[in-house]
């Protein structure tokens, strides 16, 4: 398969990578770099790079920025950035890019444990990660062509436990590996509107 | 009680003024209406309105408007529109409105059953839904003075079907005088960070 990644260079798309690249050709694509520059917030800039790819098997997002801080500290700015970011730059990703994917292709979103399991300084991710969940699901049953869609619900990670331990504390952090087993699982399967929590 | 209803003249509304207007002083606000007229996407225009009425007991939004089109349909300014009205516009009125709050009042935000079942042409409401609920049990965490906040996440509604049944087939309409008895709850109640499902 053909599999774009964006977000490639984070700690989710570093797993995602190793996982999907042993048996797959992926391009690699994030906001400052890897073979593709692109940014989910600029829908025009994304149609530009998706065209000049090609057909794709599978577009996989391990992207998405929000702002980080207590709840009534997140400044209108954070906010619109989070949806901006993460919940419409997805969106966005999955309307134009569905375009570009073959039939019976997949796309695969990103939301996180926040959605339902909430730490202070997060309200905008998990505010992010419930609009991605249900939009993914309402997706689902409209996307034309066979196209398929989930999302990968993610805890926090193994590897960011030194920047973000102290904002997690008693949950089980999960390397990125096993995350990216649920990547593995929306494009090498034939769910659709499915949410793999792995946490 | 002191308590903002937002929506007051909608379906869902109405219903809600005549479960708590009968127990307390229930103030109806709305886009173009109401005593009180007030729009959820003008943060500043919202806190002049709030300031106006001095301390409240509940804050009570049964308001929010989407976009409503096939999922490749919906344009760009659809989804904005979504995005600023039922989503931010209500996430908007919880961090404005809480300044206006007594220790221990409440904020009571309406989500959808579209979040977890979704229809054609319902995607930017099922995405507005999800990220609504996931900021409830977030931001109920983080407030401050005791202030809860709850979704109630309302089925079609049964005064609704004339306009609606040919999108909800199958589904259980629900009387509003159901519904209100989740806002009821929340206002009335002593949870936080709960959606009550009436579907």
């Amino acid at each position: 398969m053909k599999i774009l990644l964006i977000g490639a260079r984070g700690t989710v798309g570093r797993g995602v990578a190793a996982e999907l690249g042993t048996r797959h050709e992926v391009i690699a694509a994030g906001r400052t770099g890897g073979e593709v520059t692109l940014d989910l917030a600029d829908p025009a800039g994304l149609r530009r790079a998706l065209a000049a790819l090609g057909p794709l098997d599978a577009i996989v997002s391990a992207a998405g920025q929000v702002g980080w801080a207590p709840l009534l500290a997140l400044t209108p700015d954070q906010w619109a950035f989070s949806v901006a970011n993460k919940l419409m730059g997805q969106v966005n990703l999955a309307l134009v890019g569905q375009e570009f994917l073959v039939d019976g292709g997949s796309i695969t979103l990103t939301s996180g444990v926040l959605r339902d399991q909430p730490v202070p300084y997060g309200a905008a991710a998990s505010l992010a990660n419930g609009g991605i969940e249900a939009f993914v699901r309402a997706a689902a049953i409209e996307l034309p062509r066979g196209i398929r869609i989930n999302a990968v619900s993610p805890g926090v990670l193994l590897e960011s436990m030194d920047a973000l331990g102290p904002f997690f504390r008693g949950f089980e952090p999960v390397p990125s590996a096993r995350v990216a087993l649920g990547y593995s699982r929306s494009v090498e399967g034939a769910d659709t509107g499915q949410v793999y929590a792995v946490h």
